[in-house]
């Protein structure tokens, strides 16, 4: 396959059924407290406004302009959203997209599924989530993947959520991983220091060394995406639907959702999907990750690049900046099993961005 | 066809259509304030149980058991609210349903999708939603309606708003139709005067004699609920998808605001589904009204009854208790027309009932 490197056991079976034609983009977004933490992300131009990140990257998504916010998010230094590259891929792929409120302190202005969830809470200071919000979030996630997967054979699922790489990270140590260090980040100097001892102090404040128990997991140190994501997953697997989980080093974490909620991952029928920015990114590890979580791991990196754009904004993701979000190393990776080349996505990824700039 | 009246212009290819495979009901639920004064409706045990009534219906319908509130939503003296009719339909059918929440108080705890809409006021005392919010009420809900329609070849829309009577007879006053005291109520005793009187110092707060604008009328005198089936409606029929509207003397509002809207009024695309409990009833004038409001009108109407049920809680229903909501009566008419009889269904309903109040 052009411009796609297959990790792990990837399936033919599955390929093809990304090529299918009932397949949609569910896109979970959600905020933990986590993200005011300064210098921790930066998905969004200030601690303040990383709240807002969520819901503006939905609301860019299907509108190619935001409500809750006059601008699309940008990194305190200016490089946009990858939901501008997620939006060029929509516009490409023509299928449906959802945006799924797993917990937001802002909700977003445009139509969306609400999980009846919570946002979480600065991990350092308190539990992230009460444990029947957990529940509640799971069960609806499942209901509502169940129901998506009467209408859809194939979902696409990405998430936004500021921070989310060091919950997914505390999620993943509290389940017994060592993933200590070896989440991205979406800036080129990646924050590896403060990640870990945030995590720390989380599973510290919570007394909590290792459980088998993912809601025990999320509701001491998570937040409410991953969960979500893994919900929706799980439910779209009991009915037979396929999954492609498109992120970086957090869908390490929703994978391990899923193992200890004792999902079958089999990758004829669920893969993960990512941007090579992430899977080349030295100051982390999303192959050890997956391989130490699910030995039978299927990976689809997209083999795609803005080396080439005009635009400084643009070449600055093959800097190290933004690297994934908003699904879009899975939506890359959809788009070109689909038969459009890099510079059919890069025209239309600028095309998008001339109008947001404007 | 045996069990449904046929009444205006009822297209033959629109009943072939609600038999198709692709359909979906959508309930749309919504509060206003207008519901806690005391007396004007009985959708809820006490005014203040009202706000609970629409989430608690849509999880019944969902879930057959509520979760905002211990106990299914019921009147004052314990009839049973119509959402038991409609899931008992929706079991036979096995078509997928799905919750839309245009402005509540209380949201529900199943997954649903947000409007991002806000609860109505009391219509007495200040404009019922800013005009922005209905602006955004609108938008979103037809950009529902054309997603939905790209999935779905007919949409039936319900609607669960206490004290919606009140409101609906207020927007087409408004609109310039004479809706004076010919609304239903889910009481066999109709409080015409108390709606008369609320709906006459709506207006005359705000200063309205008469609009043109839909906005405008809903965004005084007006609630969410409303606003939102008929956006969705817009929506679909925009798409080409065809319209059952589920309901009694309040979709004749959904109507007007349709008309007002601009959009073309084809029974080959859009009618109107309700009960006999509702048609037959002379407190009010649903024929009358719609008639005024749309001079092609088509209604539908589901020749069923509960007299011979063994429970006097539905036997109500023939008492004059309820008579609508929940999308009862357009999902009585799907059912019928898809050959299932008035036996097939009372015996799905008091299996229901029985789970219900075991």
């Amino acid at each position: 396959m052009n411009y796609i490197r297959a990790l792990g056991k990837v399936s033919e079976r599955f390929l093809e059924e990304l090529k299918g034609s009932n397949i949609a983009f569910i896109l979970v977004i959600g905020t933990t407290d986590t993200s005011l933490i300064p210098g921790i992300t930066v998905a969004g131009a200030s601690p303040e406004l990383t709240h807002y990140t969520p819901p503006a990257d939905a609301e860019f998504l299907k509108l190619g302009k935001c409500l809750v916010i006059p601008v699309p998010p940008v990194t305190p230094d200016g490089k946009p959203t990858p939901a501008l590259v997620s939006r060029a891929c929509l516009l490409l792929l023509n299928i449906p997209s959802i945006v799924v409120n797993a917990g937001c302190r802002v909700r977003p202005l445009i139509p969306h599924v609400d999980l009846a969830g919570e946002p979480g809470r600065d991990i350092r200071t308190g539990n992230a989530l009460d444990e029947n919000v957990c529940r509640r979030i799971l069960e609806n996630s499942k209901m509502l993947g169940r129901e998506l997967s009467d209408i859809f054979d194939l979902l696409i699922i990405g998430e936004s959520i500021p921070a989310g790489t060091t919950t997914a990270m505390a999620i993943m140590v509290a389940l017994g991983y060592d993933a200590w260090g070896k989440v991205s980040s979406a800036s080129p100097n990646n924050p590896i220091e403060l990640k870990v001892n945030v995590v720390k102090e989380g599973l510290r404040r919570a007394s909590i060394d290792k459980t088998d128990d993912p809601i025990i997991a999320v509701s001491k140190v998570g937040d409410p995406v991953h969960l979500a994501v893994a919900g929706i997953a799980a439910g779209a697997l009991e009915n037979d639907s396929r999954v492609l989980l498109a992120g970086g080093t957090q869908m390490c974490a929703c994978v391990a959702i899923l193992k200890h909620l004792g999902v079958n991952l089999d990758p004829d029928m669920i893969e993960v999907g990512t941007t090579r920015w992430i899977v080349d990114d030295k100051s982390s590890d999303m192959v050890g990750l997956l391989s130490e979580i699910w030995p039978n791991y299927a990976l689809l990196v997209a083999e795609y690049s803005m080396s080439t754009s005009k635009y400084p904004g643009l070449r600055a993701y093959d800097e190290g900046f933004v690297k994934e979000g908003v699904g879009m190393g899975g939506l890359l990776v959809t788009t070109l099993v689909r038969g459009f080349t890099p510079d059919d996505i890069l025209r239309k990824v600028e095309e998008e961005y001339e109008k947001m700039i404007r």
